[in-house]
């Protein structure tokens, strides 16, 4: 039957007063969100069971792999058991008619009720954009399925979509985004996409230290979450140049010693700071740089009708130029290593635009360009590139905000809190792995699933 | 230099601040916002001036097609008049480099203090997507330009980004487009991205009645949206059959009066639909279908982990299956006339996800599936496939909700109010049109710039 009312109606006003209620009561005391399963080097990378399901060509795979970290259970388990889920993974892969559709919801919907704190739930879909007809039209609902379902998880839990090209046959491109996913490491992750391509990919030997004999530069890495990201990679293994503008040397020495990493100080809009990051990395490591996170950024918040041309140029030219000719030169003067992973900063403010950041985010839409234009340029030489977009993240910046707006904007978000800088910088560690060389033109959110989109 | 701080971390805040205010001055009676310009037959399509920018390839042509029904100054305007502007257009491909950008700023700046109420600001940019390098980059930096741009328009005003395929070169593709953006006709469509490809199309004889000759079907057409897209496809000049469930066939035969057209009381989900359809228009007009708009749609909303096989399964049917396979067979059999425009309903909820809506969802974003399956294959005939997705559309069924989440329902988008049904019509007829051949694979958002995305 085919009856007139239109669901969509009333899409999202709910959200929104359990975040204005949320809001109300954290003014009375009444603390944020569930706490958030992070890393912990000490415990598993999952505290628990893991349910596979799904007919699809990753499914034996997946538990032959995983077993010996993960305690897996397969579609033989009982589904009446009380014992508790940490992760639900699903393979949908093999989906191809609009009925098949309804395997999603017969196996993850007796599962739900027996799902522990900060559990998991991951979907596993063939890249819609490879197949026709109906299979298409099934991958593309897959996205509608998981994005509702992270909406509706509690205590922490999280719902992601994978989407796997088709000549993807074996597990190795894809373990690092299931381990992430599936660790504490993805914690404020929720509700996004990750596509996983063709690029040959070879497992961690170490997944304790994904990122040992990689050389990484990291700008703006003096405080805040540029620091955080040097931190993560070095704790992942890896060796950290650490680069901010000259004026903030001492916490930049501070930064790089933290890490036993090197200091540059150096303004990213220079006309020779390629060249200058090409030479420390040749004089102090003798080699190029391995991984290349562009986390430099300034804010010079104006509505358009007010702002100055300076504003403009000056915000263009840290956020996007910068990025795009660094990138471009070090490639140009074969100063990126091959394997190399290139990593963006953009903003949930660049897809979905911003009130008085014209000028910024048109520079986080462009750093989405640059994704998408080098993607390619840089898979010729076993390369990536990639993109994280943090929404509200606590930072020194937003504990200055004033109570009303600050505790809004932390819980406008299926995990009603603010992110940790740690969860921009675990995103972007996964993506610097050379395991996730199949991983590449990926914007990914770190936001909690903030309601705010385009 | 290079700052560290993110501004994203203050994203959104203020603009929820801005709704829950506004929510705040509704209880206590003060009216929502500014009242929209809408489609008046009476009336001129934009009533004032419209300033062109930009050196790309359509600024010529837009300015000889658009003069006779448009009042149009270009770059020669003396930017210190007082008159006020309707409308900026920005014609942005020629924009290369990243320097190129600055001209977005230099252009539509100086003019936002001359903006008359529900004033228009297009940009027409370069289809990144067919471009490389720098001036790939700069094409996907556009949108962060227009979508914070929208966030900023006061008194109805809009903004809307229009990307043109690279072998676009006259202005016969694009001109229905941007005479839908010009109009009151897109009132309730704000930050959206139209894309415009490389099929033939010839501008309308008539641009007062550019669905003359088209023989249309409406779903769901007994009452609220579907009775109202059948209105404004029969006031655009088209013959329209309107169906609905049998249960409904009062009120379908009111509609069907109203419209002058012909009622066709039909279950979507039976198996011979496709074929009661064509006998339908064989029978009655001797044709096949030339606008086939698939609005007929139903909620079962419930939390996953509550939500019944029937549940799933029921809204799994209408939404999706039909359309699929009404679509495919008349396809199939031939009575999809060439230079047909098929038109999908998604919704907010298939593009963000929504809590409690897991099955509407899947299906809203397996319509999103549908379009880009079915736009290779449409188009080898001339024919179209679109999809609106609407946003809070004040119907019978948001009048009944309560006043709170209503209220705030209303006011979370950019024009803080709710759309109308015609709105959600408007952009039907706009995509029904043959002027619109080349307008195929848009899933248009008519939410008012709704902050709910992904």
């Amino acid at each position: 039957m085919a009856a007139k009312k239109k669901g969509s109606n009333n899409a999202g006003s709910s959200l929104l007063t359990r975040v204005i209620n949320s809001s109300v009561a954290a003014k009375a005391g009444v603390p944020q969100g569930y706490p958030l399963r992070r890393f912990d080097p000490t415990k598993p990378s999952l505290d628990g069971l893991l349910v596979l399901g799904g007919a699809g060509r990753f499914s034996q795979e997946i538990r032959q792999a995983l077993q010996a970290d993960y305690e897996i259970a397969g579609p033989e388990f009982q589904l009446a058991s009380e014992t508790k889920r940490a992760a639900l993974v699903f393979d949908a892969t093999a989906l191809r008619s609009l009925e098949d559709l309804c395997e999603l919801y017969t196996f993850i919907h007796p599962q739900l009720r027996h799902l522990q704190p900060s559990a998991r739930v991951v979907v596993i879909g063939a890249e819609p954009g490879e197949l026709d007809g109906e299979a298409r039209i099934v991958a593309r609902a897959l996205e509608g399925f998981t994005r509702s379902l992270a909406k509706e998880m509690r205590k922490g839990g999280t719902v992601q979509l994978v989407y796997v090209a088709q000549g993807v046959e074996t597990l190795a491109p894809l373990e690092s985004t299931l381990r992430f996913l599936l660790s504490g490491k993805s914690a404020f992750v929720d509700g996004q996409i990750i596509r996983v391509g063709t690029q040959d990919a070879t497992p961690a030997e170490n997944w304790h230290a994904p990122l040992e004999g990689r050389l990484a530069l990291v700008t703006g890495a003096a405080r805040g979450i540029g620091a955080t990201i040097a931190e993560v990679l070095a704790r992942d293994g890896a060796q950290v140049i650490c680069v901010d503008v000259p004026g903030a040397s001492e916490h930049l020495s501070a930064t790089a010693n933290k890490v036993k990493g090197t200091a540059l100080p150096l303004d990213v809009t220079a006309e020779d700071a390629a060249q200058q990051i090409a030479e420390h990395a040749q004089s102090r490591y003798g080699r190029s740089i391995d991984v290349l996170v562009h986390n430099a950024g300034i804010t010079r918040d104006k509505l358009l009708v007010n702002m100055s041309e300076q504003q403009w140029d000056q915000v263009l030219a840290v956020n996007l130029m910068a990025p795009v000719r660094i990138t471009q030169s070090l490639l140009d003067s074969g100063d990126l290593a091959e394997g190399a992973a290139v990593i963006g900063v953009s903003s949930m403010a660049g897809i979905s635009g911003n009130r008085g950041q014209t000028n910024y985010a048109t520079t986080k839409a462009g750093i989405i360009g640059l994704v998408d234009a080098l993607r390619g340029p840089l898979a010729a030489q076993g390369s990536t590139i990639n993109a994280v977009a943090p929404g509200f993240i606590e930072t020194a910046m937003t504990d200055a905000m004033p109570t009303g707006p600050r505790e809004i904007g932390k819980r406008m978000n299926s995990l009603q809190q603010g992110g940790k800088p740690v969860d921009v910088a675990e995103t972007v560690a996964f993506f610097a792995q050379r395991a996730s060389s199949a991983v590449s033109g990926n914007v990914v959110r770190v936001c909690g699933q903030n309601i705010m989109g385009a």
